[in-house]
């Protein structure tokens, strides 16, 4: 009996027609080597008899192998595995050993240096309660309202052409919505040539150290600050220097004082409310900074990841919008608004940076969601946003107004903490608390809350948390901090 | 009378309530130094009355100054703007200048090296005929089922979860419902925890790249290859070495040559449908460069952009599917199933690869969109795209048929091509064409067309076109032909 009989098992509930199954595992043979190179194959009538199929089934697997080059047909002889393939040796299958098995590993090299491990965040289960980083809560997303434009967009005939290739830049439909809408609610003179659609913030920080950032480079960030960008100029080779963080914003001396020592390329700030400690950066602070950039021509990065949330007076207005020369990046993102998952963020900067930024881009993912930006920016243009940042505004002022109290009463000496003027967490520092304890004791009652790594630095341990309000009802709020109390 | 006075000017139909327009007007001057640091500001009744106002409402502009931090209240002694601000000289205004203009170019320095231009696809207007380099039909794009599924996900409760943070890796529902898909459609026996969610198969070669890249090391692509990979691996600082492509696809032979002479760290493939020629890489080929790869251990980018577009016979199986050692990476998108604006593609490989490359997508663009993930993923799930899928393969066969019978008879001599096993192109040899003017006379006459320059390399002029077949109906078809032919 020919070889081949014996290799081929037939899987009559698979989805997958008869014919490819026997197409599939010849190939199989062929390339571990069951099946040498050159072998007469048995006819299809044979074939078909011994497997119990219809000969037109075989002869369809037999086409089907010769269309793909596997197998020939010589005239009065017969039909081959093909001469031409090179040698190879046959593995030998163990018993029991799963055939087809996926390498588990890469056989090439990976530079381990390159792998910067990101706290690659754990699923928050949304019906577990949790004390996050500050996320906004995304019950209150509109989202029937974001639906309807999505439909709309989808089916209009004139938004056809959001479904084929875009720009790097985004949709000019999205551009020219949010330029006009960061010009009245930021102060920002800019037109659509200065914005960059983005994945939101995150992507606009990587595009911009990309550009700038050589390896060896000097970055100014605080200490602390948002741990994401720190390690996205670490990934890039930046070095990084740290200057202090007080209750005025970042120190500004202390920048002047490396300047001078050295080449400093750009500055990471996040003026409106820093992350993490939510504090808002001086007017004073600002213009000079904003001057020490002009002097030392260094670019600044500015984060204004939720400009849209101060309480305690209007927002105050962005450093891009003070910017005479040319020093600052902006940076903002449309998660914070609508939800995390929804990946819409921005980039304002002079025309030439947008420019180079959009080419960088096109090699790492050619180009957003056209479709959903082009929805999104229906949002701003009939209002819906702009209502519904007034509304979760109110929401979030009052909830911030109750955490506060919660903390105060029920906490007491345990921590210390200032009210912020905006943004949806509250920056704690805790005393007598371990919070590697906390955090477990806190989960197994039910509550997911930090255990503060996060945001320690090399040098400082800070035994501090962000603790998230805005995603928390009010009694949501009294049952976390009930929790946390009882978690110390 | 006061300085003051005349440097606001209020617009009452603006959208910006009065006290903010005052408030925005004041911190202008002040920053730009026409009002001076310890300048004493008029009393609010005085200002109101000058201004025609509700004395309340300037209250509230000096308020909200006083809470930014621009201004203070001296007791008994009346409103300042703060001291402790740094000098600035003040900017002579030139009549007519526009107050606050945005900078027009960066004050720091970008690197130019850094900046390497891609090809920005111009907008291609859907109204407009095209031959394109090769995309979909959105119009067959299954719409109303995908909004289906979005409406779905969006409104589910189950789904909310997708509203917040999400994993780099992609939503665990699309990689598990997409590891079995691969798995019997492609013969990859594959489970989710070797599945990468990207934004489209541009983001996977750009993450594997960073990944596996320094500057200097050498990656070898065809001559000729898909421009926008190679543009990738010179912006990492990759040497790119050319080898061949024949008829038979990427040349094996010069592969192992460079191999013995120098150390290769990355081969860029696309084995099913070369791009720009189409063709298809013969078996014993593939298994040649499998053989090749685990003895110089170099990696494997094998790009299947289109592998559920072939007409000549089934698929053929990727050369994923027989790595044994874990050399190859595997790329692939759903945005030629569904539509090119939809960012959802994926990276096949061993575990440690995934695990490595999502640190990286972490800086990057911190997560894909959740939602619209889920809703794809549900399309797989409920056998949308399987039908989709097969009803769009039939369409482009006709389509591709049609295009070929087309091009000989109109064409002639002018052009020579083989009709391709698959893909969404055929690839054209113009003889006697310019085809620059071919294609700015093709532009008059209303038909789009590129003019080749993307497809050729340093060293070689292709005087060729990838013509996509499968965005056109044949009536469309038949009227773009002729129109090539009166433009040539």
């Amino acid at each position: 009996m020919h070889v081949l009989k014996d290799l081929i098992q037939l899987d009559r509930k698979a989805d997958a027609p008869v014919y490819l199954q026997i197409t599939n595992a010849i190939i199989h043979h062929i390339r571990r080597g069951t099946l040498r190179r050159g072998l007469k194959l048995p006819g299809s009538r044979e074939m078909a008899e011994h497997l119990g199929i219809h000969r037109k089934t075989m002869l369809a697997a037999y086409d089907e192998l010769m269309a793909q080059g596997w197998i020939e047909m010589i005239p009065r002889k017969g039909t081959f595995v093909v001469r031409d393939l090179p040698d190879i040796k046959p593995k030998k299958i163990k018993p029991g050993e799963e055939i087809g098995q996926y390498p588990g590993k890469t056989f090439f090299h990976i530079d381990e240096k390159k792998v910067i491990p990101f706290p690659v965040g754990q699923f928050r289960d949304p019906n577990l309660l949790a004390i996050n980083d500050g996320f906004p809560d995304t019950r209150l997303a509109p989202t029937e309202l974001f639906l309807r434009e999505f439909r709309t967009v989808a089916r209009s005939r004139g938004f056809k052409k959001y479904y084929q290739y875009g720009t790097p830049k985004g949709p000019e439909y999205l551009r020219e919505t949010l330029a006009p809408f960061l010009s009245d609610t930021r102060g920002l003179p800019i037109t659509a040539s200065n914005v960059m659609i983005t994945k939101g913030a995150q992507m606009g920080i990587y595009l911009t150290t990309q550009l700038l950032i050589k390896p060896g480079d000097a970055v100014i960030v605080g200490e602390p600050s948002y741990f994401a960008a720190t390690l996205t100029f670490r990934q890039a080779g930046a070095t990084i220097l740290r200057v202090p963080v007080d209750d005025q914003g970042i120190d500004v001396d202390a920048i002047e004082t490396l300047c001078k020592k050295k080449k400093v390329k750009l500055i990471y700030v996040i003026p409106h409310h820093h992350h993490p400690t939510t504090v808002t950066l001086t007017p004073e602070r600002r213009i000079r900074l904003l001057d020490l950039a002009a002097r030392y021509r260094f670019a600044i990065i500015e984060d204004d990841y939720d400009y849209d949330f101060h309480y305690a007076s209007n927002p105050i207005l962005p450093m891009a919008s003070l910017d005479q020369h040319g020093n600052v990046i902006y940076i903002g993102t449309l998660s914070k608004t609508l939800a995390p998952s929804v990946r819409v963020g921005f980039i304002i900067a002079p025309e030439n940076f947008i420019d180079a930024v959009a080419h960088l881009r096109r090699s790492m993912d050619w180009q957003g969601d056209s479709m959903m930006e082009a929805a999104i920016a229906a949002l701003y243009h009939n209002g819906v946003m702009g209502r519904h940042i007034k509304k979760v505004v109110k929401l979030y002022h009052e909830r911030r107004d109750h955490f506060a109290a919660l903390l105060k009463d029920q906490l007491h000496d345990r921590i210390t903490f200032k009210v912020p003027d905006g943004g949806m967490s509250i920056w704690g520092t805790f005393h007598d608390v371990d919070l590697k304890k906390m955090s477990a004791h806190a989960a197994k009652k039910g509550l997911l809350i930090g255990d503060g790594s996060l945001y320690n630095t090399h040098t400082k341990n800070y035994n501090a948390l962000r603790l998230g309000f805005a995603s928390l009802q009010l009694k949501e709020q009294d049952r976390a901090v009930e929790i946390l109390r009882e978690s110390m």
